[in-house]
């Protein structure tokens, strides 16, 4: 996230407009618990993970009447825009907020997860990506070793963008998302086909985590019961934070600065994304509505060289 | 490079058709060292950097008798259709041998500089970008420790490529690179400018390494007569090699299995590359005939933020 | 303990003394599963994780007349020592060995845990402590900027050798070991004092994984009791594997050379280990026998400056 | 540095001490540029590199009139005792403020180059290793790829700890520090020896930085005139900064916190240093008489495992 801040407040001082930070996102905004920004608030942060202007969950931004206090807040100080960096709920609240109140808002695609309509890439998934990718090739040499089978669930929600490209970069042997469910039946005589060819001694089973957390505990139960006896890795939190990859620092960097460009451009009640490599936006109610799928190409790629 | 054999190798051998791997590039081809890949060959390598297929020049090569010969080494194994994987050099060689040996080829691009016409990425340049990230990240808890600025020589050769993301994710200061020149004079007014206004005590100047070495040694010397008195570091080969990247992987699995699957439906004499995201075909002669140049728009981007 | 496994193959050839590389511990030894070892079946494996020689429990070990079985194995091949690299299973295993059969067998230290009676250092132990810390310098982000507290389990069995090197060196808020029962409720008080000092909005408290698993589970299901709502993360196998670092590359290098001088020198039924920085012989059979304790002064230094 | 700062700081508020941060060593000292620290002063940055406080060189301090006024300075502000971090020059001053002043002072050994004597390792060293370690491996992919040898030198000044070190935990071919000279033609006839036996077609030749810059490219040179052509990599300043390792923070805080435990108990005028495993204390003037030579055993054991 540091990156995309740092793009937004020099891009901002670029162009002469003023910058506050608010703290702690919504949460941060009904309390009035914001400061002015200069260029070097945003020195030397680029290269750290998680966000200077901290985080947090705004149950109360969901009702209409605490949106347009926040507004009146904004209005006082005299500021006329908000550049927004979340996934589904945050950008839902953006949106909303700009319907209600008439301030400009442009959203940010800011999560790991990759999973927000509209965009190719969000600020976070390279980072993560590389993270998980990180502790799997460690548990491979493990794996190795003691020639046995690992189940690494790694995050994703209801998505599997995290599960299909580590698992394509860790040369997985079987990568299980949402999209795609198989039988245990099936994966379980895979394994064994694996092991009878001699090719299958190890390896990795990268699962998306899926809906409800423990779900990869329940399937190396049932891989048990079929006479497999995998390992599990949940991945869980060390899949955030750490200094974001260079593809991130650009990407945010970039965005945060086209936000403020966009802004000026009179834009609002967007988000920037990109497509095709391409910086674009998106208008923020098609981000809400619709829901981002799979590549299937990557997909079945995924699995012609992992066999 | 690794991912990419192991792409090739493994969609291959599910499509049914044999594959050798020859070893040292085509000084391994013209001596006959090449051997028969399974899929275990290819096992637990995704991660590795450099290439279990070693690589070396191979000036031999230039010449048409020579690679006359090298196809008949092909054709007493029955090998139809070559996958070089390289830069300008090695895609020139391929393109040559295509047209004069009929024998079928396609170039996948495989440089750290990412200087290659016709293709937005190549495989190695967000491993190498990264790297050198880690370094100026090392080297900037220095700087500003100490209060200096330094001169950071990155790869790219005649290419500000790797410069200009590196630069961008650095947060560096500033960003020298060929394809935009820059007086000395203004390099060190921007540096006293900035200390005036204290916000530049310290600091990155990322410097792309040009076409020839020790450029920046001299750049330093003409700053220092300027009243400036920056610190070199020349990152050199430590950008080569290491484990690669999430990106890298996925990138280089997809173009390895493309290249197969380009052979399968009658594709020669083409190079696999990458544009707005997309898998692409282009003809390995507009690959060697046209020079590939800097995105402006985030050349622009750069400067921008980073003052 | 693939620097080890180096160690003693160049130190034996250096010696003029023939090596044979046993494949998965014990079950290769009683499976007749050896090969020779050159000087080039050790190149290029020294930054490797996990080992190339792979590992194994192995029950029937356990039984003498498969020990017996085992020596005839040895002598049939002329082999007349042995070297094992291990925990306490391994250890117990060489030192029944030896007594019962005659081979001399030398031991090394090889587990994360660094819970082996005899030695300050383990080989394995510095590796794990910096990938955990890594995992937690990322946790850390997380926690800052969500302002949460984190409950962090690191392996260590039933000593907490692990979490007391890494909760100190993380800057953990609070570390919990087998060694020191702490009561909930004061765990408890001390988080809402920290947080009432406007000191302590975020944490991480490491915990040692105990006797057994699930129990940093149980203990935020407690905490939750009492009023607090920790985050738990596990780091499990993510701990083993991955490149070994400096310190252990050249300690195994090390006690791996210094376990054939000792044979050389007519030591048998000894671990190498390390004390006071020298490298020293110890009995097996007190190493099997006594129980190492954490350094109390370093426990007590813990907890000064991590409040 | 900073988990050195934040051991001293914990551990004397600890002890109900008050402390003072100053800026840039010796020139924030001179010129009363130091600031009151509380214990959210030094949270969250045990992780990372550089230093909070800044560094300087001071030549001023070398001055007995500037020690006399800036122990002025202290006294005026009710500061009794002093500590400092940092290598030869630093402690040299140290002694000197001691012995004119009478201000208590304490020494941490604060070099990369572990050339301290009366201590047996450094806060920054291990850290120093493991990065040149990183960047070896890296450079180790590529010449093993290109069939070449890699003169890599790195840091340490007169000394050869960091060489010996990164060079055997890299498995280096071969190993020059400065106090062990070897005959150019020796170097260049084991070069040609391995090649010949078909065991050294690549490697790593890790070379110390020596008295002067630039040997390392006369070396290449020299070995050019013999016939070989390796290609030289200057680590340079990419060995310092980055996150400190497990090992260093835990030196760093338990050396902090025992230099508040060595002024509460009334000592002065010494460095506290680590020696076989155990904290101890070293009269200042012992630490800047003598010099630390390179242990022979290790050396020995280097050259043995390394051909």
């Amino acid at each position: 996230m540091n990156p995309a801040i740092r793009g937004v407040v020099r891009a901002a001082l670029h162009q002469g407009i003023e910058v506050f930070g608010i703290n702690r996102g919504y949460s941060g905004l009904i309390s009035d618990d914001m400061a002015p920004m200069s260029s070097s608030s945003v020195s030397n942060i680029v290269q750290r993970g998680g966000t200077i202007l901290k985080s947090d969950r705004c149950e109360a931004f969901k009702k209409p009447e605490v949106r347009s206090s926040a507004a009146d807040i904004l209005k006082a100080r005299g500021i006329d825009a908000l550049v927004v960096i979340g996934g589904d709920g945050s950008l839902t609240g953006a949106h909303l907020f700009q319907q209600e109140t008439g301030i400009e808002v442009i959203g940010l695609p800011g999560t790991i997860d990759n999973d927000i309509f509209g965009t190719d890439d969000t600020i976070g998934f390279d980072t993560a990506v590389n993270t998980a990718l990180e502790a799997i090739d460690r548990i491979r040499d493990t794996a190795s070793s003691h020639e046995r089978h690992f189940l690494v669930e790694v995050m994703g929600r209801a998505s599997g963008f995290i599960a299909i490209h580590v698992g394509m970069a860790a040369g997985a042997e079987m990568i299980l998302v949402p999209e795609r469910a198989i039988e245990i039946s099936r994966i379980s005589e895979e394994l064994a086909a694996a092991r009878r060819a001699g090719t299958g001694s190890s390896g990795i089973i990268v699962v998306a985590e899926g809906p409800e957390p423990g779900l990869t505990y329940r399937l190396a139960e049932q891989l048990k019961e079929h006479g497999q006896d995998p390992r599990v890795c949940i991945l869980g939190h060390i899949q955030r934070g750490g200094s974001p990859t260079g593809h991130d620092r650009v990407l945010a960097t970039c965005m945060g600065a086209m936000a403020v460009s966009y802004l000026c451009a009179g834009y609002s009640d967007i988000m920037v994304g990109v497509r095709d490599g391409q910086i674009i936006d998106v208008p923020l109610e098609d981000v809400i509505r619709f829901r981002k799928g799979l590549d299937p190409t990557l997909l079945e790629l995924a699995l012609q060289v992992h066999r």
